[in-house]
């Protein structure tokens, strides 16, 4: 089978770079006989870091220089002005320019979304662009967006992340009516601000699937497959689970530390507890979607290890194969044009 | 010792009523001797559930009739003014007379709230009550407000928050210096809304001890004593936690029962797991304060049990010794004037 699918990396982005993306890169192409890589970076450091593996794959791995590198806490502003030739950015042109069907980056989110947002332009009828990504359930996988893009939300544009979270469902999940839910809170008297209960009444009247407001234990109850929400609560709420995840985790470990017997149990309990960890490695969840470009953006965790980072890839490879850009334009296109004639 | 402190329960409210209240009560008087309980709601009911246990206690338990019990999905507005003789509203006018010194109530927040509201009033300089409950850190814990109360807040309010939550910690955990966090999200382009910078704004100039933005990932991490908020975001947080939580805790129950190996493995780690289990357990952690209000409201689950129910009251004991609204109101007083000599 011939390489037919063009993917551009970032390869000095995120906590550590090349040492991370390269190998993540290999094994990308070993499990992928379609997929081609460009990883854009630092010329020296790639070829240091490719060595005779790339001899491997043939045409399959190919460096392109990028003299510059955005660091994880430049601004974004600074870093869409002045690094015209950084990593990130050369990623970004090669799929504008046709020649990578999506970019991966674990690099500095703000830089990428400003950077992506700048280059690609927005898909028509999208205001805004937003951050989507996956977290396990008690039953399969829910979607969550937006994620931190955006802060103050119109009930039109919580319609718009509906849509295209829609859209992304149907295409990568093959769900033909997936479950959307609007994130709210429960308490009676005080139901929701004016952006959700609008937001709720366009959803209601749109031909999604709507199932109505979900509240924050929702995200891991299985009950819908799209939480919809405003960046700042979608980011905390996110923030939070690992939070909590972490503390469980680590006071799981310490409880187990605590003398020879309980690590003796320990020991016994381990295969079990390593069966759990594995349903829910977050490594497995690594990679969110830019959505609403005219093209295919992938950020990964700054600190993505090689696993983490061919997931954000596998993503990447699905989203082209399942061309969610151009599925999402049509969509937004059709409710406009339902919109006009209603 | 004879009792000094009175506290008047709601005895109908909850998904379980006098069911739970009553045991709980009877738990907590034996456990604190200055304690005096009066039980509000009807009264053949109650005195059925007390039966003779509450001879044991003397004058210590005693019944208040009241003929109305609000619901747990009835409309705060329809509850408080149409229900004048409901349990909650009995214990919170008990409150009001002063002839106790807090009501705790596990029924419908957002009537809890408005009853307490239009009853016991704000205190000067306070806008708006606030819930704030505590959840489990790595180390130590975390006491997290707003939590529902509030959905659009100002910095200013946001900055009230902080100087409530400041004093509460400071009263009941005899910190001196709390350490207090903003709630924020980490992505630099967008950083925080326009509410939030601000508030921090206010925060730094305060003489709290503002320890600047946090993450959601904070509630958890110990690194603060106090995580300020609006209501919507707050509460998303929360529920989010206990989502995860919940999924966790089944995820790692379902492993131990795959098979008779991974059982007998679960066997062996029980005590271990139980041991970790206590820790967390959310029981030990129910009970909300609202906040802001002339006098003390302590806000139980609606779902809560016997062990639960009766840690709520701790908490009510606890700010009734600390003086809690006495103190928030002098330091809101404090603020006031030093703003003025400003």
């Amino acid at each position: 089978m011939t390489a037919s699918l063009t993917i551009a990396l970032d390869a000095m982005g995120g906590d550590h770079g090349p040492q991370v993306t390269v190998p993540a890169a290999l094994d990308s192409v070993a499990a992928h006989p379609q997929l081609r890589l460009i990883l854009v970076g630092d010329e020296t450091v790639l070829k240091r870091q490719v060595g005779t593996a790339a001899a491997r794959f043939g045409d399959r791995i190919v460096i392109q220089h990028a003299s510059e590198t955005i660091e994880m806490h430049e601004s974004p502003a600074k870093a869409l002005r002045s690094k015209k030739d950084s990593s990130m950015r050369v990623a970004i042109d090669l799929v504008k320019d046709g020649v990578a069907a999506a970019c991966v980056s674990a690099g500095n989110t703000g830089a990428l979304m400003a950077i992506a947002k700048f280059v690609l332009k927005t898909l028509p009828g999208i205001d805004r662009p937003a951050i989507i990504a996956t977290v396990p359930a008690m039953t399969g996988h829910t979607h969550v967006l937006d994620l931190g893009a955006n802060v103050d939300c119109t009930a039109e544009h919580l319609y718009q992340f509906a849509v295209m979270g829609h859209e992304l469902v149907r295409a990568v999940e093959d769900k033909d009516q997936p479950r959307v839910g609007l994130l709210n809170i429960g308490e009676e008297e005080i139901k929701g601000n004016e952006q959700v209960k609008q937001a709720a009444r366009l959803l209601a009247d749109s031909p999604l699937n709507f199932v109505g407001y979900v509240e924050g234990n929702d995200l891991y109850s299985g009950s819908v497959d799209i939480v919809v929400t405003d960046g700042f609560v979608g980011n905390v709420a996110l923030k939070t689970s690992e939070g909590v995840a972490k503390m469980i985790s680590q006071s799981i470990k310490r409880e187990f530390e605590r003398n020879v017997f309980t690590r003796l149990a320990g020991l016994i309990a381990l295969p079990v507890l390593q069966s759990f960890k594995k349903r829910y490695d977050p490594r497995r969840y690594n990679g969110a979607s830019l959505l609403g470009l005219r093209g295919i953006v992938i950020k990964s965790h700054g600190n993505a290890d090689r696993l983490s980072f061919a997931n954000a890839i596998n993503i990447a490879v699905k989203e082209v194969e399942k061309a969610v850009p151009l599925r999402i334009g049509e969509r937004i296109a059709g409710v406009f044009s339902a919109r006009k004639t209603a």
